[in-house]
């Protein structure tokens, strides 16, 4: 990495930050966490003289070595805990004392939700830049579903800390799946939330096997949602036309069947029909994130495809934790990142990795996507 | 440490291991994990060419490094899925291979069951002496039930393994408490069953702290059983005389209530009296070891006292996880190590630390104690 913040390191500007949450939130597909919390300490530190930068994948060496950073836990918890930014910080530091070695940089498992502004709370404190880059291109419940997984990388070490200095190390894991199942009851145990450093990577691993430049996808996404509302516009038209969107549904919420269990947010909505929608219903079944959309009892949408649920007239993303009976809601899908979508790629994020007995519906034409 | 093997240090000879098996047995009140998997394995490694040490505590030096190690999870799984020396072995390597320090010793954080012969698997294969001393005098279910934890000692870092590599490290708790309750997720999640190395400990700690010269006792109870036994004598009336035992009840067991939960086999047992105590019965509450003993609905005994189920006529040690309807059984008290009597150590060992609602009560009188 080229420390003179030279080609392709830029600061991320204060005035950014509403925007990447607001994108980040879309493309949580539900969850990740909101990122409410996360952007008042990130302005916070901000105010306090910190500055964080956004490094573009290419400036990375291959021997770089990178910091992939995540709250884990359920996201309601999220909404009642606040998160410190000096614990998501530790996971790294606990990490570069265990391995005997720095990072050069730092990325996000997840760029939806909370989970793409984590990286920059790290950043402010640890004057690291944060790669354009994540290892999902939404947000999963479960580090079995990034691509970095999917490549069959190697899933150790991982960090896991909590507020009260509790602190633990996998060093060695069977598969991406025992890695999971193990911190998971980690964080289930430290009361279903915990400050993560999963497996690092090489600068070489993030630039072949990472979904790149999936930050300045969530700012794009929140540009247009904050400029079409500027400008009176209809912000989720502006979000379908841009990111080559398909509308799913447009409706109220009816219906909330939601429970925090494991470790995970699970449960499923029913919307009632409006607009052009009516008469119709929609129900969404979620693990944190929205996982299978089903319109009159007909399959239209599952996993990996984005499923977003959108307030309205707003156009902000609306989480599985704040979902609430009478909300206005809209319902999109956007792309699913390709790595997901190869036989490989849907063993590990189709409908049936959630437990589904259906095969992958796509709303999309993939011949032109 | 002398390495020469010189005072303190002596083998411990292939004909010891069923004594030490049988006296670990009675003094795990129950639980520790029956010895047999553990005797097996280890009398293999010794035809394999193996050996161990027994050391006593007065040839450690100040600043030698001590592993502390043994089986975690429920009794009655460690039945069911056999234990392997190297997934023991490996757990304090991995400790050595994090502290960047080899140990000098091992030792049992329990005498009591199979986590008496655990240290000595480890030996066999590491070449490393066994300290004469433990941390508990008896086995308990949790790691906050130490000596060491009654003192307040660090009770980090712990590594937890098992049998398909999964490998973690508490590397900071903020007391026992956490550490006990992170470990025992992490255990659970592995099927109640892994390998550990705790907190390690200095010679000086284990000198001061460490309940000395257990392994020794545990010798000299089997020794007892076997020799009376030979001489066709009461097996139980000979422990009973050596340790100042007290006979507590003889009975037939008539009832038994046993579950696998949290990582902890609990449950209680009815007794019906036989001989002496006919007409009378026994209540026998468990968690992993005997905790608390009713007689005709009378408190007479409970932790951190030594509750001992026997076979009435060969006098071996019965555990929570093997007994059963019709068995002939009888029960008696060894005395506590002084360290669990006093205010601090029934904090931590007395049967409100297991969630009854009673004092302590002794049968023993402690001014002859």
């Amino acid at each position: 990495m080229d420390k003179s913040k030279g080609d392709g390191i830029r600061p991320l500007l204060e005035s950014e930050i509403d925007h990447l949450a607001t994108g980040a939130w879309v493309l949580g597909t539900g969850g990740g966490g909101d990122p409410y919390n996360n952007v008042l300490n990130l302005k916070k530190l901000y105010r306090d003289g910190c500055s964080t930068d956004l490094m573009d994948p290419d400036a990375l060496v291959d021997d770089d070595l990178v910091a992939v950073v995540s709250f884990q836990g359920a996201p309601l918890v999220g909404q009642e805990r606040l998160p410190d930014p000096i614990f998501a910080a530790k996971a790294v530091t606990v990490m570069e004392d265990f391995l005997g070695r720095r990072f050069t940089a730092l990325m996000s498992v997840e760029i939806g939700g909370g989970n793409g502004i984590h990286p920059f709370l790290c950043a402010a404190l640890l004057d690291l830049p944060v790669v354009d880059a994540d290892a999902m291109g939404r947000a999963f419940p479960d580090v079995s579903k990034t691509s970095f997984a999917v490549m069959d990388l190697t899933p150790y070490p991982l960090t896991v800390i909590d507020v009260r200095g509790n602190t633990v190390i996998i060093t060695e894991g069977k598969d991406w799946h025992w890695m999971e199942r193990i911190s998971r009851r980690v964080v289930t145990e430290m009361g279903s939330t915990g400050s993560t450093c999963k497996a690092p990577r090489t600068g070489k691993e993030v630039k072949a096997h990472a979904i790149l430049r999936s930050v300045t996808k969530a700012l794009r996404i929140g540009n247009t949602v904050h400029e079409a509302r500027s400008a009176h516009a209809d912000p989720i038209d502006a979000i379908l036309m841009q990111e080559n969107g398909v509308l799913l549904f447009k409706g109220k919420i009816t219906d909330m069947n939601r429970r925090t269990t494991g470790g995970f947010l699970r449960g499923a909505t029913r919307i009632e029909g409006l607009d052009e929608f009516s008469s119709e219903d929609m129900r969404l079944e979620f693990q944190n994130e929205f996982s299978v959309a089903s319109r009159d009892g007909e399959l239209i949408a599952t996993v990996p495809d984005l499923i977003c649920v959108l307030d309205t007239a707003s156009g902000e993303a609306i989480g599985t934790d704040t979902l609430r009976y009478g909300q206005r809601v809209t319902v999109i899908a956007l792309p699913s990142p390709p790595i997901f979508l190869t036989e490989k790629g849907l063993k590990h994020t189709g409908p049936r990795a959630f437990g589904f007995d259906i095969d992958f519906k796509s709303c999309f034409n993939r011949a032109h996507a």
